[in-house]
């Protein structure tokens, strides 16, 4: 079976895929006939499809996010590679094969990352943060599993969100050794919770963003997180305005750093400030690794990151 | 007895003033001499004032925020109008002053003010927004009575709060009218809890603010009362996720309408885009207003207002 | 006859509609056929449509901003309905329809419109200024009837622009009476004066701007504005550096509040510092209240709004 | 007699010189004494000044603006130098002294730079345009005589903005012969009239400007100038929707370029364009020249230019 | 023969054209069939067309850049010009026509151009300066011969680069004239260096830019015009960190003037701001004549012009 | 001997202090006497300092960064401590006091700074990369013994140059080893070379910076140190445009990421990215925790941070 990163122009090719996206069109010839205007993806990458001639029955057999079994020849079309689907049906049982397997994912398991994230949060010394923290990952825990911490800018992938907490977790870790005046406790609170309320923010299945729930787009997360924050401390119990509740809110309001990238505050404690940039580097290395990951070895450059100001990135030859 | 706005150069006058600013400095005589250096104050405005020749009594025995019958002279120092003290006293309950009597105050009387609020707030007809309003006013009553709209800004006097907020429910209810398609209620509960944790983000006396708290410089009143909400729908019982909630806090974290003013989202319902008209509309005119108010008649131009601009208002010959 | 904004896919209906747009273009068939790509509108919405099969008559019979009688069936195309026209003929004086009842409009009649502004004229108290401004409004006396106030932006429909002034003269009272330092007569000259020119900057047709004059590029409506105040001075020989003259162009070429928003000074006195505000609070609450007049009650989210920083407006669920 | 650019240090000196500045001050003894804080100056530069003692005759014969014989001793403060004055008194007419010879001037005379801005209008080919110019011209005649070109970005001396002009009319020459697309009549008016409203904007005497005056705050001289061609325009009965005369205020209205430099429209005819560029390239050339000249050849960096975004300008030891 | 720029719709011609672009596309049919989209170009302008039909000879054929005879039709798609091509073949010996007749070129032929600036370098007094400019030159030399100044923004045509320079060694002539203490060895050599890696920064063929070499895109040219210079000073034997190295590094790092226009320092020598001037004027002038030329004159407005702030460009009628 | 950091108000001290700065000032007391305005400090603070009475042998004998002996009383001036200092000697060989002892410095020695330069340097297995980066090294060998990174930024000490690349080579093992995809080389000689034209751009003493050069004004480091390779390239004979050297050269160039912090292109190879990110954390970082050091634990707030938007820090209460 041949992946998606590897067809190429004139190719045929048979194989399993996912329907990532699935619109019935129009021709403009007369009488108008449907078709599909497909986008067909698996892990190593997508492309688009058309699939003519289109049956009643085939509108009510094909939706977005099922497998199918393609059978196809690789155009061009503006430059692009498209795929001109002749003969599409479902995957059954017997194929034996899983959605998941179709679908960008983090390089770790879900469960390994949840298992770190846990162990990164027993590991908090101050059990007031601990109970804090443990309270927020509660609310999303299910959905820690498998969402994606963007709708596209970086780590956009099942279970992308969790990834990105660990990795920070590691980068915490070792700018805690390198500087001891830096609290760990609130470095590794900071951490988890910074982007905690995006799955309520987002709404995405196997990894991908469809759209911003309403609470998302009228609060938005870093607002949302601080107010699960309140809810802990009531909760738990804890004086509002302790300087502890205060902290860990502050680290979550200022963790975007300036106002027009989204936070109401800047950071004026020293984990906040850790915080920003131990975020910012992770994000920024990400895409750039994510790129050169889904770009043919023989392209030299990628193509543009919209987060690192459109810039492509380009592989030295040394 | 003469207002600081009424002194010319060269006037000798005896008066009763309130000491705003008080700072012992010494000469760079040889051996150098103590020297008070002074704001005197009453409604009408203020003026610098040197008073030397301090004795260590006097270092006991003077302090800001106090009330001193002065009697001094005029003079002017880098075109400036500044005081020479000659004999200066603390008040006595004999001479039956009050230091209300020497600060600027909203043109309202505070029990006016509050009365007024609360009427509005027992107008409010869905009783579950009424709840979370009263909740968050309850937390500044006090304060309320005195506490300024802001530092500097505007309506920076003793209740200059709660005469902005008096001020913005005159023009929300004219909206209203105008605009039926808004709800009342929620404009309502937008303009008294839009800046409600002021008086938690600032420390101020007697209408003057004299710093940020902790709380106020780490999450910004604008954070502060959406967390406010979240407290009172616990107290209360009520959905965190409701649409009346969200709608709550969304109207308070946009009321600034943009990141860089300080909110974290735009408005995103007709209410909050109203409020934010309604708030700006206030503010500006009454900085136009004092601003006016307290440049002498005789002058064609106030100083310059940093919330315009920095621009000057001239008062057209007409 | 169904109304637009009621059409839903599948929909096979018939009705009379105005051709807001009408292109011949050539399907990429050999040999190509010509076919109409056209917009149809009423008053309650458009939607684009496609006519195939166009022969040469046709292409000698339909064009923009006519009315038309058309049979046809709702489509979706890239997820949005597009009408495919089965027939099509022009209307005929026995349909008893009009082009005016097919466009937007303003919820107030023309005339209507046109005497409050001429009553609210004729109470401005200064005779100087009140000559002044008729000078002004006589030059657009007749566009003033059906001109909107803007391309896409606000009040894009007819006699929007008289029906911005109209409102805006109603806040303009209420403000006068709240705040009585404010001249009344400068008020009410700014709000009548402040967008005076457009007409003049734009072309427009049935309140559908397709273009702006050459001197309205190349001047721009406030420049054109306060040029037509010299006009009038020297018509009515009012000395040109009086404060009067002064006074009424600055607030002309204030309104705009920034140099980046096009005005090039910054308001000056209390009335243009009032008028900008007014003029913000009018425009922004009528462009949310359009948006959610147009869009489906089914729908939460209006499209994005480009005036309002391209935030779409939400309607909660109280 | 001492020249103010070659006083040094330690240097006791007797001269005439201009009193740029006067302020009585009051020292802080007791009781305080007054004294003279002054600024001297010549066409070499200024220098700030203190008389100690002065008598209550003193502060009646010394005034701003006033000529003076001072013999005096240089001294160094805060790094800078600074006179301290032994002993002052009036200029006589015997001393046969004049203050134009003590302020910066143009290199040229004025008689001379406003005969070359004639000669060059009557080299206007066409008709109406020349009118238009000299109607402009003819309303600051005299002040064109010896009005600087700004309160100090440039050309910030006597007869600063007339020099300006000619400069600008000597680069316009060259560009329209090195590009005859250019239309000269255009390039010629828009050189004399882009400023022509500056000495109404401004109040100044002896090319230093103090202050703006009322109408150059609320109109500013770009549509101060805008308006001039409107009263020209029905002084000479021309039509004023002509292109000619919306040429002539477009290239006045854009040659700022940029609205956050307060130009209401950008520049949309060639000449517009043309005049920008040779103002910025005249006005910059201006400001570096200046400064190198006001800087001793001994320093290799002048102070900072404003004008220059805060840059120093360096002499290359080639 | 027709030019381009004379097709007008429903004209039947034939001629001669380049190829400039070329793409196979497939339409939508079933089966799709090949079609050309193709860009036909002369020095008059260009025009996209389409070739139905297509046969696989016809793929090997026809390629970008090549110059073909065409049989065609000019219809009207989406309000523009397309011309329907029904006949094609390649250009043969026997037709006499060569590619350079067909793209747009500077007024001035190349050998002109590059003796104009051998003219220039000879004439520089400076015999270091002469070297280092020397060196640079001649490492572009042959390039400089044909190649455009940018991609889109300015003289984007044949030998534009070359014109570009020229031009602004007559300005530079004259304002040296007008301003003598300006150094004219360093004017002309910072014009003749400015943009002299350009060749080295951008792929181009017959003046037209494909794209940026690796090189440009990770220096840029200003920084590998300022390495050029420390290589010349190495080959020469002249001290690197002489003011004459330093001085023609700085002019060619600050000639954007500002950071965010690609500089990293800003101007701080009189040349350098000269240049950023000069520079500025041609390329702005530049445009504007080249939009003129390329716009039928009845059309009054330009298209809008990207490096002018998108703004068209007016032709008043006087 | 008392620390500056442990000095209050009222305290009678005595100590050796550095002279950081001395200026001699005239009271303006008749005649007017001389006094010194004087920073001491020493390794923990700095505080400012009047010496009344001034004779002529001591304007001979006292100079900045001169030892002294004090004997002082502790005021308070303007809401800040100011010493009087009654008696000042020089030191003298028997005092036994050093210099270096009352400077602030790195944490590290320099020796220690420079051997971990060194052997990472030594490690880098590219041998052209290594060769490149000693090349650059070398030249400021010493001076990297005792430079700070900045003016007042960060790392402003002495051998705060040396300590930033040390703690930077720190992070830069971290991330290579937690993203294997990245060229350890590169980043090794990436973070070496990045400031490493500082001391050539800066003039310093003592870890204190006094101005810039006049290369470091003209060129700025990024430049200079793009430079320094080319100079290197040569000397070493490696191809200038091998991926290699264009790929130091775009680290260094793009290291200060936007362009309006200095970098004239923006990172585009991962390394780049990485450095960047890896820069401004250790830079940030370390100004907190210099600003923690040098605020006495008893404040909460550290003063405001000019490199993190003026913002100060606060010491959580947990």
């Amino acid at each position: 079976m041949t992946l998606i990163k590897q067809l190429q122009a004139q190719d045929e090719f048979m194989g399993f895929y996912l329907l990532k996206e699935l619109e019935v069109k129009q021709t403009n010839s007369t009488p108008a006939k449907d078709y599909f205007d497909i986008v067909l993806c698996d892990a190593s990458g997508q492309l688009s499809a058309k699939f003519w001639d289109v049956s009643p029955t085939d509108k009510e057999t094909f939706f977005p996010m099922g497998l199918v079994k393609v059978q196809g020849l690789v155009q061009t079309y503006r430059e692009k590679l498209q795929v001109k689907i002749n003969r599409i049906r479902k995957v059954t049982p017997e194929d034996g094969v899983a959605v998941k397997d179709f679908i960008r994912s983090a390089p770790l398991s879900p469960d390994n990352l949840i298992q770190t994230i846990h162990r990164v949060m027993d590991s908090i010394t101050n059990d007031t943060i601990k109970r804090l923290v443990a309270f927020c990952v509660e609310k999303v825990e299910e959905k820690l599993q498998h969402y994606p911490a963007a709708k596209t800018h970086h780590h956009a992938y099942f279970a992308g969100l969790a990834y990105h907490i660990v990795r920070m977790l590691e980068i915490g870790e070792f700018i805690c050794k390198q500087r001891p005046f830096l609290n760990e406790d609130l470095i590794k609170a900071g951490i988890i919770l910074h982007d905690i309320a995006k799955p309520e923010e987002m709404i995405a299945q196997l990894g991908i963003v469809s759209d911003y729930s309403v609470q998302g787009k009228l609060l938005g997360h870093i607002s949302m997180a601080a107010n699960w924050i309140t809810e802990a401390a009531i909760h738990h119990g804890i004086e509002l305005q302790s300087d502890l509740v205060l902290g860990l809110q502050h680290i979550i309001l200022s963790h975007h750093n300036l106002p027009e990238w989204g936070s109401p505050v800047l950071p004026q404690i020293p984990e906040a400030v850790a915080l920003h940039y131990i975020d910012s580097m992770d994000a920024k290395l990400q895409m750039v690794e994510d790129a050169l990951e889904l770009t043919p070895e023989t392209e030299p450059w990628t193509p543009m990151i919209r987060g690192l100001e459109n810039k492509a990135i380009y592989r030295l030859n040394l």
